[in-house]
């Protein structure tokens, strides 16, 4: 039986780390704040040394007033064009509350500070080590059916993404959009890659031309898209609300002189100089990740071209070896520095710091990603010949197996450089690597799960053995509850998804297209087939091997198009330096890469650079005309709200236009009135100004006047030959 | 005596160049019109065969119904943050009608179409080509006080700015702010400049760096300003309000999805194909000034270079003749060709059309200015060597004057270019053109009215002597009106002034400082200068030389901004340049100009740029984070306006907090309680799921259950040391 119980939250307290008076007080200080916030718990035991504490809320229309407020906060920061209206029952009917947005409801009652009027209940963050993690359980049966749907059908349709989105959220939902639209934009390149592949082979300029422009269309094409899918789910603007940081520190305080409220403040000069350090920590990666590639590289070349003696088909995996070995070590080593170094600048909101991080994480993924290629494209091929003979350094790595001197001497001249192993790395990072990566996604948690499983079942018998058996969790569980309850513990020990890194995956690899793709065309047509994959696998992989999501919102996919649009940008660069390096393969234009003229290169890579930005300028624009429905959603729900203020507010008499002066008009000139002027006129305490407007009676008096000076003034044509000729 | 008769605005009718019937039939149907609307007019006797129509509204408060309209039109298309309050005496104190809105209101409701509860009445415009113009009459006692105050002054005060602003409307008001701003920023580079100019000399890189990061930082700091002017004279976002052009031609009508109104549309694509005209434009308009000002330049250097004949002093001027007398007509023609070429592109609202047009005048102008200067330092310098052997073409010019031939011959060997050429040439540019320009804006205008006043003088004498004189315009004016109305004639001949051709002259002089003041580093103190008496000139300008400006509003210095930042950008790829040729004098860095390398020319210029760009970002970066009044005076209004309504909104019953489970917690444990419990779970109607919730009775009954879990299953350390050992 799969029934939830009816629970919206389950809360890990793991008191194993703590000791037993403080956890005790934590636990009840947890339960207090729970209740206060109106929710209803019941506690079970946990896997070792965890409570579960299971939440949910009493009856839906407790929650209403939580619901109405976030939908006012929403509309107070212009997310919604109209207010919801009070009644309940109305505005559930003209909008009713979907599930993510229940439950991200909930959560925020939990974890919000309690002058928001949440239990203040942070996981893992100050105050809260206990409180491991704070998840909805999964709905098989959904995961069941949304496995099964899109399992047999080839595109994902708006509907489907809806689906997602009412179940997980927009954040997640803005994922597999990305992704899907991105798929399906991969169909062109797929198809046009595999006939320039056939007929243009490769370096073909107008592949590179194509494929460029495609890359900035998707991008633009993107950014439009987003903006739309955001107004249809209801969530522009989101990314202004603001959600302070947990751990920012503020070095003083000041009243807000508009607000009043006080606000905590970290000079943003003093922020300045904490990012500064960034610049010395990308020259700090680029020199260690670079020494590294650069080494393994040379000893690559080293073996493949000089070498020539014995166990070389071995030992040209040595240098693999170690970078497969060492670079994951490296890399994680300075993703930890760039996490302290985004906490010391010490970010005010949630937003920002994730911005700032990601933009870390992506340097970092940048030079282990794309730097091998660029060396071998860029420095091995046009330089080759020059550095080779100078790689005898690298004799150490083999000297032990050379039998002579003569297998470790680099051949003085006459040596080739070949172009091949640029293609080679391409297939490489491509598709060898692309593949990897998608089994490491699927395959690896799922051992790592098993093994766990193993370990703690010896555990538990070893400890049966020593008699000092903790008491199993499950022994005293009521017999119907059981199996749900082993359900909840089994997804409490799930880890916890983060959907940043499968967005980072898909724009480096959309990096490789735009830089690399003009080696080998085919490249397009690896990536299709991979994200049908890779879509389902991630889906699967919520399903199966993370915890349930939080339904957190968002309206774009966040500081990662920028990196595509960098990305494209550079792609202008290199694939213009490409094909002008490797027109016919890799010898030149002239035929020998020593007679490539620097100046010509770089007057190449200059005019590619400035055509792709006028093109993206061009494109932007007419993306800009594109109507979509989200847009007019937009653009009506405005309207609307407009109308219905006009109406009732210039109906009114405020709104009343100004008096018709043509009654002045109809008063027609008897005598009195006549003599009446006269008089007027010549009373002296009446202004001249009030006289002048006195002179003509009415707009009909004036009509005549004038009528009669053009009688008198029109001109014979004779004299407007004149003034013609005059003026 | 300065009264202006309480008149709001004039209108003159010319017949002069229409038929009686004709004429008589418009004037009954636009004095019909103008009184349809509330105006209250008089008619007198114009200059050569015209009416004057003088228009005044009827008391304050009839016009208020106009103003509040206005005032919620604004606040529907967000430019006000709370609506306007209905009651007319609230309004006018919470904002008094300041002059320039009051007359843009009277203007709007004489021009605006009648479905818009205007008069309809488009001066010059379809149906409409007697009306001459539409214009308020000058306030000379304020004029007055307004050029006293500004010469004896050194800067504008934003007070200044905020009473000009509240004359002459926002959109002039906006010209002297940037203006102002730009000339308060002068004064860095004019004392960097002199400095500079003093010790580094000539083509200095650190002058160049200076000078490039002022043009950026005074760029993106105006940016910046506009915005917060924008707010604190309140018309952020005016440009929203797209007024629609008249004669703007729609293909076909459709009715809009949304308000379901008629829309008319002109096909974006056709529109985009009639912009591609543009392009071949450019070139036709780069090619005929290209060649002219090439010619001009070629024959100046054959004279002064190469021919050694008579007249020599004489004929160096030849070149300079040519350029001054061919040059303005032919840009006369290529401006009438950009604008025909605008109206042909069709746009739907008038800021469109306007943008459209500055772009195209800004290429013109682009050339005309910057197009000499280039040809010598890029062409000249570099390849002049090269060149002038072939300038015996130009021998013909001078032939006449020649004795014999070795006069014309250009030395094959030994020509050595002139590097101080371009110096004389960015003097010209940025000093004696400069002076030329402001006398010609003051005096030439001067000297025409004087001019006409002659002509007109000599017809009606001439017509006298005749005869046939028609009768004169003032014989049949009330003497006490006279003086008035005499003024009022004189107005009526005044030319209407356009801000653009001011604010272009300043876009076109900061363009000379980011891209050749490196050449000469006095150009920013020679500009200040000139920038002072500017902005006097231009105040003196609309005072006296113009019709007194429809107070139009306007929330930026619109497309100029562009043009601002593309010269800046271009500033970086020119100053590199200039830089790197001309270090030691124009020799390059080697000292021989062919010494250059080309390759070291273009990374020199890729590098600058691309610095350029990032530090451009930087300092957008640091502006943005700057506050300002306008911007805390924003803020400030959206906050009361929520305040406002969260209070009404949140006080309800919707807003209420969820229940506090406590008093569930608060029932305690008694026998009865217990037996009822049993009984109930015995029961089998109840769900598993209730069952599954009342487990435990109210929180406090989970907490003590909690801590006995805790109790029981906390580790001893042995134990604790284990599982961590295991984990």
């Amino acid at each position: 039986m799969n029934t939830n119980m009816g629970v919206d939250y389950v809360l890990v307290f793991r008191y194993a780390n703590s000791e037993k008076e403080e956890a005790i007080r934590k636990f009840d200080d947890l339960c207090q704040r729970l209740v206060s916030v109106g929710l209803h718990i019941e506690v079970r035991n946990g896997e070792n040394h965890s409570l579960l504490v299971l939440v949910r809320v009493e009856g839906e229309d407790a929650l209403w007033g939580e619901v109405y407020r976030s939908r006012v906060k929403d509309w107070m920061h212009g997310i919604r064009a109209a207010a919801p209206p009070k009644e309940t029952q109305e505005a559930l009917e003209a909008e009713p509350l979907y599930e993510a947005e229940r439950l991200r409801i909930i959560y925020q009652l939990i974890t919000n500070p309690e002058n928001e009027g949440g239990a203040g209940i942070t996981p893992k963050e100050d105050g809260w080590k206990e409180v491991e993690s704070i998840f909805a359980l999964h709905d098989h049966n959904y995961n069941k059916a949304w496995m099964r749907k899109w399992g047999s059908q080839w595109f994902l349709t708006t509907e489907d993404l809806d689906e997602l989105r009412g179940r997980l959220g927009e954040k997640i939902a803005f994922y597999f959009a990305f992704t899907q639209s991105y798929f399906a934009f991969l169909l062109f390149p797929a198809l046009f890659g595999l006939s320039a592949w056939l007929i243009l082979g490769h370096f073909s300029t107008l592949y590179a031309i194509v494929n460029g422009l495609w890359c900035v269309v998707f991008t633009e094409y993107w950014k439009h898209q987003e903006y739309d899918l955001a107004v249809r789910w209801g969530v522009r603007g989101v990314s202004n609300i603001e959600a302070k940081r947990k751990d920012f520190q503020h070095e003083k305080e000041a009243t807000d002189p508009i607000t009043g409220e006080t606000m905590q403040i970290f000079p943003a000069m003093k922020r300045l100089q904490r990012q500064m350090l960034q610049i010395p920590f990308a020259m700090v990666a680029v020199a260690v990740l670079g020494t590294l590639i650069a080494t393994c590289f040379g000893i690559e070349i080293f073996i493949s071209e000089v070498y020539n003696g014995p166990l070389k088909s071995v030992l040209v995996f040595l240098p693999t070896g170690i970078l497969t070995t060492v670079m994951p070590i490296l890399s994680t080593v300075l993703t930890n520095i760039a996490k302290q170094l985004n906490e010391f600048e010490n970010y005010e909101s949630q937003a920002a710091f994730e911005r700032a991080l990601t933009q870390k994480i992506f340097v970092l993924n940048f030079i282990t990603s794309y730097l091998p290629v660029m060396l071998t494209a860029f420095v091995y091929v046009p330089f080759g010949a020059l550095i080779v003979p100078y790689l005898d350094v690298f004799s150490l790595t083999v000297r032990p197996f050379a039998e002579h001197d003569d297998q470790l001497k680099a051949p003085t001249e006459g040596f080739m450089i070949n172009p091949a192993r640029l293609r080679k790395q391409v297939i490489y990072f491509t598709v060898t690597a692309q593949i990897v990566n998608l089994g490491m996604e699927v395959i690896v948690p799922y051992l790592k799960r098993q093994g766990f499983a193993k370990v703690k079942q010896m555990q538990s018998e070893r400890a049966a053995k020593r008699g000092g058996a903790p008491p199993d969790v499950s022994e005293n569980d009521q017999p119907e509850e059981a199996p749900f309850l082993a359900r909840v513990r089994k997804e409490a020990e799930l880890d916890v998804y983060d959907v940043t890194t499968d967005l980072r995956e898909m724009v480096i690899q959309f990096g490789y297209l735009s830089l690399f793709s003009v080696v080998w065309p085919l490249v397009g047509l690896s990536f299709l087939a991979n994200n049908w994959l890779e879509l389902r696998a991630d889906a699967l992989k919520i399903c199966i091997e993370m915890q349930r999501p939080v339904p957190f919102r968002a309206d774009t996919i966040g500081p990662w198009l920028d990196s595509l649009s960098f990305l494209t940008w550079l792609g202008s660069l290199t694939t213009a330096a490409l094909v002008f390096l490797f027109s016919n393969d890799g010898l030149g234009p002239e035929g020998h890469p020593t007679d490539i003229k620097a100046w010509a290169l770089l007057l190449c890579i200059m005019l590619s650079e400035h055509i792709f930005l006028i093109v993206r300028w061009g494109v932007q624009m007419a993306i800009s005309k594109i109507d979509s429905p989200g847009r007019q959603k937009e653009r009506r729900e405005r309207y609307l709200v407009r109308k219905a203020y006009l109406e009732d507010s210039l109906g009114g008499e405020a709104g009343r236009r100004m008096p018709k002066m043509s009654e002045a008009g109809e008063k027609d000139v008897t005598r009195e009135s006549l003599e009446e002027e006269a008089r007027e006129s010549s009373l002296h305490d009446v202004k001249p100004e009030e006289r002048f407007w006195r002179r003509q009676r009415g707009w009909k008096d004036s009509a005549v006047v004038g009528k009669g000076m053009i009688e008198r003034g029109v001109v014979d044509d004779g004299a407007r030959e004149e003034t013609k000729k005059e003026l």
